[in-house]
């Protein structure tokens, strides 16, 4: 394991180097996050169609989970438990449309991940930095439980449990737990845990933070030890039903699926499940007792319990819902967690977006009203009134408003606006809109993937390392 | 699945071509053999170990099963549940001695199976033709079940189920179901069914044809149908037990094993089985009520049915033997099959020889003695007397000597010291001499193996192949 140790080394000392100007020293963070013996335990896979074009190569790295799609790369690395997925990566020819730019993408995007730690992290989407549009990277960095690089180049920055760095260029930044940045550009901030921050330069800027004291019941993130809290507590007990998928090569398909739909075979699919056409359920989802209706999607490590998806509904990476019935069209973002009572559901209007890293817990029944933006921390009627607008309303505003926590500047109209087509790419990649013939998207491109394993060396220098490996067509 | 069907009529038209001299068309036997949707539901698979280096690439191939170790390149080829294993080729820097010649090896040695077909085939041990050092061809070559190329460089041939071509370099030939040729180099040769053939130009000839009326009720190939006949139908009975090893990720050691021992975790192991030290039991390998005393070996494809072995005996790859008893130092050749019943036990003497591709099928008691050489078809006490020498009688031959269907010329003396040469370095390489520092095999390096697993395209023109790999250490 010796190797592996130096390796690790070498990749805290170089966060360090690029964090030096926070001051920020992440080693007794990462000591005692994840012990190195178990890299050796898991097998990384890698799933083949003849859908996404295949160009890996991994090098000197550790693999340990993960489902790559797409054009990968990963050298002096540690993917633990990753869920990288290169399926919409930009193809040579397209062209990407940015303010007054066309810009043609000439060769096809890659994802290069390099001298970094990512730990159960997602990495998803293209890179949408008219910099570097045919190289997304990822370079001297460590993201710890859940983060979630979503289309996010980075450099030199340290993500802290279930947060997620949304459509923006990041380079030496601290994001503390459960903080949604999306943000075009930053650099040299630290962000403290539990920030919600959509930034569109000249257009808008929305601003929330979490309570600290409130925040920490539900994720918590101290030097020396795991996170803790509800949510590492509640994707913990759920593990072992994961474990028995992936000990299996051939699984029988737990769910009747319509062929327009596809159920991925890493998904937990527990009774009374319901799978209705151009549903999309990716790797790592968990469906119990769920009704999902025509369209709707339940993306990576999203949670569906007790719950009704009424059609064309989102749940974004991550996104849990319990004891929930969700109207047509609603968005509910990444990483939120929703949670009614048995006695006690809450109920989400038709085309409500709930804005990502947004909690409601309620032990009394509650509505959420239809066509509204919610965001926040919501357990009571008071606390919603506070932490929601319709979106109407939020459409007049174009000189700012302050609600709780959330401070809102620019103009609602395009804020509502860039939400509401950014929710209907989603459906559209997704396949929720396919008519048998056109539009088909990733729940029928998905549907039928080869997994390839691969292991580390089990014992000696190299152990838990794994052999350089190229793939290709 | 088009262009797998263009890759298999492609490696067919080249074997014809090569095979035209002997007015042979190999498509008939193909026909039917595997449906080549099979090749779609299986995986692939490769250890890795510190032990061996890693060298393979895979292109535009079908690669259903194996286990590689070391350094194997296929292309344009079709392998289905071969067991190739590369774990004795030769290194740069050994020499390599032969006749009067000192060869030194210059680079790593390697397998190259190129547009060729190969069914559930064994490729082991390295190549001994001193034109071939470095490279262990196999090109435009077809081989049926359970043949074994061991050590036998090979082009333009066919190998019908159950042969073996050992230690020998191969031409445009045809071997026939269940024969077993060692024979030096070889050319444009068409061999019956049940031919036993061990030549050492200068030193020794001995040759066996089995009865053919007799040997069909073992095996059968005939054009138009996969092969048929007691053999086929004694591993398909069992196939189902590997299945599910194959289907399941991690596996618990079935029996306890001391630490100078292996038992494969791809072999399958049945109550009441004993494993002392400095055994070695190897992929495939099937035991059931198995006593296996110090430094035992059962290779691939092997089946060890309520019997024991007393120590030091070598079970060679394909070797079945059930209720038998094999005093020590045993050696039992390829494709062997020794069949005892419940109340009329097998026994087999000390340092006896049953050459490969016999068969002792006996419903009364019958006891080989020891020292003896054993060879063909055995089912009575007059049988054994005339297909059976003892060794130090064989010893004393020179000139010749014909017994029932078989023929031996050349020195006697010869041809027992090879054969007990090529024991001796069986037993060491495979780990029977370890004193707990010195004289490590197989039985001591293959313990910690990692599988890495791999699966062809799940649908689409490629349906069928896999991705091109490379993998290096």
């Amino acid at each position: 394991m010796n190797e592996l140790e130096k390796l690790l080394g070498r990749i805290i000392q170089r966060i360090n180097v690029n964090l030096r100007e926070l001051e920020y020293d992440v080693s007794p963070f990462i000591k005692n996050l994840v012990p190195l013996n178990q890299m050796v335990k898991f097998h990384a896979f890698y799933g083949i169609t003849p859908n996404h074009s295949l160009d890996f190569l991994f090098n000197h790295s550790n693999l340990a989970g993960s489902y790559f799609l797409g054009k990968i790369q990963v050298r002096n690395s540690i993917l633990y438990k990753s869920d990288i997925r290169g399926d919409e990566l930009k193809s040579k020819g397209d062209v990407f449309h940015y303010q007054k730019f066309e810009i043609p993408i000439t060769t096809d995007e890659g994802i290069d991940i390099e001298d970094s730690f990512l730990i159960k992290t997602l990495v998803h989407n293209f890179s949408h930095d008219p910099e570097t549009l045919e190289k997304f990277f990822i370079r001297d960095t460590i993201t710890s439980h859940y983060a979630n690089i979503h289309g996010a180049p980075m450099d030199g920055s340290f993500l802290g449990p279930f947060s997620t760095v949304d459509l923006t260029t990041m380079r030496d930044c601290v994001i503390g737990a459960f903080s949604y940045i999306q943000a075009g550009e930053v650099d040299h901030l630290n962000i403290e845990p539990g920030t919600v921050w959509v930034r569109s330069p000249d257009d808008f800027n929305f601003h929330y933070r979490y309570p600290a004291d409130r925040l920490k019941d539900y994720i918590c993130f101290d030097k020396g030890a795991p996170p803790k809290g509800l949510f590492i507590d509640f994707v913990e007990d759920r593990k072992e039903d994961f474990g028995q998928l992936f000990n299996v090569f051939n699984i029988e398909q737990p769910a009747s699926v319509p062929e327009s739909s596809s159920l991925n075979r890493f998904s937990v699919i527990k009774p009374k499940t319901y799978i209705s056409e151009n549903v999309m359920v990716a790797q790592r989802a968990y469906l119990e007792n769920a009704w999902l209706g025509k369209g709707a999607n339940a993306q990576e490590q999203c949670y569906v319990i007790n719950s009704r998806l009424d059609g064309f509904d989102i749940m974004a990476h991550g996104a849990k819902i319990i004891e929930t019935n969700l109207g047509e069209n609603v968005f509910v973002g990444f990483n939120s967690f929703l949670r009614g009572r048995t006695d006690s559901r809450l109920t989400v209007g038709r085309d409500t977006i709930i804005m990502p890293h947004t909690i409601i817990d309620t032990k009394k029944p509650l509505a959420i009203p239809p066509g509204h933006l919610v965001w926040g921390l919501i357990t009571t009627p008071d606390e919603l009134e506070s932490n929601s607008i319709a979106l109407e309303d939020l459409s007049k505003i174009d000189a700012g408003l302050m609600k709780g926590n959330m401070s809102f500047e620019g103009s609602g109209a395009v804020f509502v606006n860039a939400f509401r087509e950014r929710i209907h790419h989603i459906l559209e990649a997704n396949g929720a809109f396919f008519d048998g013939k056109k539009n088909r998207g990733h729940a029928q491109k998905n549907q039928n993937i080869s997994f390839n394993t691969i292991q580390p060396y089990p014992d000696g220098e190299l152990q838990g390392l794994y052999p350089a490996i190229v793939i290709q067509p």
